[in-house]
């Protein structure tokens, strides 16, 4: 089977999932902690050698507070438990914001991982404009190094993307790095994750044929 | 029903379309112009006020010469129907390049529609990386005006995405129009196009809940 190398992971419908149970929207983030390392775990073992998780964007900064409080707080956490797991942790995002929780500033930049762990991002507080932004201060970028020169130049190019809660949208996930990656979603909300997801998401990937445009 | 203002068409499935067939791999493309001006129609009718085909890729050159020739005439032949019909055309792409079909550089700078017609892009001889080069260039580029001063500023945010062919990726198309854009899949190759195939993404597109992000 052809394992993807970096597989980038939105976690979406932690609100939904949290309301159909009757639970306040705040509710869903932290039972999407378990999923996060599970996910980690299996992609690690399958041999991934990259993983890419979409935390929250500054476009999502601007809902109501109870609710940036509680995606801020799983987020620390989630940076915490890969940082246990001996993940080599990257957190990226705009960290000049008040919004970027300062419990994380130490891994904006990379981790070092521990034998058997692979690469694990943390897109916290990230807005895609945000990263094409320093291409505009940048000296001679050219079309071979658009991605050197953009804010999160230390993530690589995905191979394959996975979003639970059926949306079938990026919604900013980083751009330049998802040009030419195959997109495979899942309908069940994030909290709901198994298995199963990323084996079906993993077989299917099997059948593509990847081009990178040519 | 929600109408999306602006949505683009990625006609793959040409070659496979054609080798299906028994015929030669270029054969696919002649095949896609009659589906290219009926999906105008079809979108112009229903309320669409801008469309963007795919054309060919700066990727895509590199491709056999009886390969490239057959899609850049097929381009050439689908900007002089949409032409006759009436459309706002643009066809946007690197110019610069001996890629791009000479008898194109007229329509580099957008055409007056007729009454009653919508604007119309063609992507010919494009790269996400010559879209987003400018930047660099660009003075006080900033997180507001990062699309105006892209190659492609005077194409509009997408807001869905219809792709032929079954691959689930963008495969460089747009990539800061298709930030936030919905993304339908067709398994039919682009020569079998029909109009169930358009009536089928609407539909779909107008369960979506759009949130920009937020």
């Amino acid at each position: 089977m052809r394992i993807p190398k970096h597989v980038g992971i939105i976690p979406d419908g932690n609100r939904r999932w949290a309301q159909d149970k009757g639970m306040g929207k705040d509710k869903g983030y932290e039972n999407g902690l378990d999923p996060g390392i599970e996910s980690y775990r299996q992609l690690r073992d399958l041999g991934v050698e990259e993983v890419t998780f979409y935390g929250f964007t500054t476009d999502n900064t601007r809902r109501p507070s109870y609710q940036t409080e509680s995606f801020t707080k799983a987020c620390i956490e989630a940076a915490n438990r890969l940082l246990d797991e001996g993940a080599s942790l990257l957190v990226i995002g705009n960290s000049d914001s008040k919004m970027f929780p300062k419990e994380l500033l130490p891994y904006t930049t990379r981790t070092k991982e521990k034998p058997g762990q692979i690469r694990a991002n943390l897109l916290v507080n990230y807005g895609w404009y945000w990263d094409l932004n320093t291409l505009a201060n940048a000296k001679g970028v050219n079309k071979n190094n658009i991605h050197n020169n953009i804010q999160s130049n230390d993530v690589s190019r995905l191979d394959l993307i996975i979003r639970w809660g059926g949306r079938r949208r990026l919604s900013g996930f980083l751009p330049v790095q998802s040009i030419y990656a195959d997109f495979y979603v899942v309908d069940d909300y994030w909290p709901d994750f198994n298995k199963n997801h990323i084996n079906e998401a993993l077989a299917w990937y099997d059948q593509q044929d990847i081009t990178l445009g040519g």
